[in-house]
């Protein structure tokens, strides 16, 4: 490629972001040269704030920009249970449904052997420490359906069942508005596993 | 959503890029947010030095840092050839190709009357006054074969003969490569009209 040396720079540092390839990476930096000033000044100043003011909670480890953040904060948020998920992006996920009102705890991660997560480099121990706190009655084990979100629910579940708490875990099964015909073999599996009567 | 404000506002501004949707705008603002300051910081700058170093050039509006650009500069390019793209990143596209040594002329963007782009909104009067210069023998049309490339190409075609100069279309057909059991029909009809003694 031939472009002039800061646009090769700016394809470079696109191409290091998640799910942009190459050609993205190109279109994208010919965007920014075409854009007004005042929009690429903008986006210069999303990332600055983000870096500068966006932390993580010191309770439950969710993004924030006040800490703790606003779950942790909230007296109207109940303290007797916590939801249990992977990632910061899981929060708003769960929260959005509006069905639960309890408060979170982030695990940055899952138990991964094979990438060299252990439960060390979780956020297991303050976990243990909210729970010793006192108050809490039940935890929601709220990882990905996946191999590795899986194992960690287990690992926390066997972790947490002696601390006399309630600890459950999110239902899998058929996603609403699918077609069974569809759903993939251990989706329906587990759909007709954790049948209920109604 | 119930993301820090920075967050949502970061989330925000990479939508407005081409291609991002909400999915991939929230993904990569949580990766910009993980990832190391320096990485950030990198890539604001290399935003930056686009904004502020990278210009067009004065004589064929190809990207550049330094004005005339490296084509327009060089004398080892020829002068009496001078090939026409729609955009400056297809210049590298033709060149890497490596059998031009011609000039280029970027007309930024093509004849679209549905987007309300006329001829005047486009390049063309500086490619009439390289003309007009004298010393050009040859114009080669590369715009895309898209209906609208195709249309800019007759108009230049017919505005550019009257001069004297040989004007030329890049050849269109079945890429190299590939199948005919692929190749749509308008391609095949393409290479049949288009077909040369060997």
């Amino acid at each position: 490629m031939s472009y002039p040396e800061p646009l090769t720079r700016l394809v470079d540092q696109l191409k290091r972001l998640p799910g942009i390839g190459a050609k993205s990476a190109q279109r994208l930096a010919f965007h920014i040269l075409r854009t007004p000033r005042e929009d690429a000044d903008r986006l210069i100043d999303a990332i600055r704030e983000v870096k500068d003011r966006v932390t993580y909670c010191s309770v439950c480890s969710n993004t924030t920009d006040i800490d703790p953040c606003m779950y942790c904060r909230s007296d109207a948020r109940n303290r007797n249970i916590i939801c249990v998920v992977e990632e910061p992006q899981n929060v708003s996920v769960v929260d959005r449904t509006g069905g639960f009102r309890g408060r979170y705890h982030v695990l940055m991660g899952t138990i991964s052997p094979l990438q060299g997560v252990g439960p060390d480099d979780l956020k297991i121990k303050g976990l243990l420490a909210r729970i010793a706190g006192g108050g809490v009655e039940e935890v929601i084990l709220a990882t990905n359906p996946t191999v590795e979100g899986e194992a960690t629910a287990i690992y926390l579940a066997r972790l947490l069942k002696p601390l006399g708490l309630r600890v459950t875990r999110i239902a899998t099964g058929i996603p609403v508005g699918s077609d069974l015909d569809y759903a993939d073999d251990l989706s329906v599996g587990k759909a007709m596993d954790g049948r209920r009567e109604i």
